[in-house]
């Protein structure tokens, strides 16, 4: 079972190994797989409203999400967030855990919905995570995402109300 | 016919009067409607790739409109454009010229598609006027916009590719 808990900056060099692999696998996040670490600490810690990590039994960080409003103002009652978990911890119900985890804070915060803009339509495994978990897929967006070994893929718009 | 220019920054009055106007209306974009001059500077003019103004045959700004990436990366070949149309200038095809425009200027900087992430259902004008340039509703965000005078209300994903 992972613990998760707030972000501490000594945690950065475990979060940013786990970005910076997600980022140049070039399959699932947007982000460029150059990313430097300072545009990824701006973009995963300081622009977001909350970061939190989980962590395995021994204390290891396996992986991080990022809790925002997904648009200012008259739509900033609807919240982004993004996961990431270590290569060597997938397949354990951490990304599971977190967006569980996640929905709460969003829902402690003030937030009445959930939005995810750019779901990789062949990153299945999380197409399927987030079904399971409530989310609906609102929208399609075609070639909207520069695969880095399939080429331009479709990317879905995934939607879930958090409260009525 | 508006004649369609790169910004400058002695447009930047003309520009947040327009701008201030429609934020403060609170019925079509997401800006807070206490937005600051400052911060919608730096959205408007300062993180987009290009701004640019249309102006009337003698010379007043009616309108702008804002280029930028929608998404870093692998997604940053899909823009987002935002157009605003001073009150008094409504209905006389300044948007759709505008529209237009930027849909050449995408194409010229690379971009090969264009999307909107939250139209307002209820702006019906909008939502026909990107439909009949093209434009297709690609998805409906349910509530997602925060309407000053009618509540939560539907926002629509639209989407174009501008290039095959």
């Amino acid at each position: 079972m992972a613990l998760i808990r707030p972000f501490q900056e000594t945690d950065w060099p475990a979060v940013w190994s786990i970005l910076h692999a997600t980022f140049q696998s070039g399959d699932t996040y947007a982000n460029s797989p150059q990313s430097t670490k300072a545009e990824t600490h701006l973009a995963w810690v300081e622009l977001p409203a909350a970061t939190f990590v989980a962590c395995s039994p021994d204390g290891q960080v396996v992986g991080s999400y990022m809790l925002k409003p997904n648009q200012p103002g008259l739509g900033g009652h609807v919240c982004n967030c993004g996961y990431v978990v270590a290569p060597e911890a997938q397949g354990q119900g951490i990304a599971s855990a977190m967006c569980e985890h996640s929905q709460t804070e969003a829902l402690s915060m003030g937030f009445l919905a959930m939005q995810f803009n750019l779901v990789v339509s062949t990153n299945e495994r999380a197409v399927r995570l987030w079904k399971k978990l409530g989310f609906t897929v609102v929208g399609t967006l075609p070639r909207a995402f520069r695969h880095q070994r399939l080429g331009f893929v479709d990317a879905l718009v995934m939607f879930k109300e958090l409260a009525s």
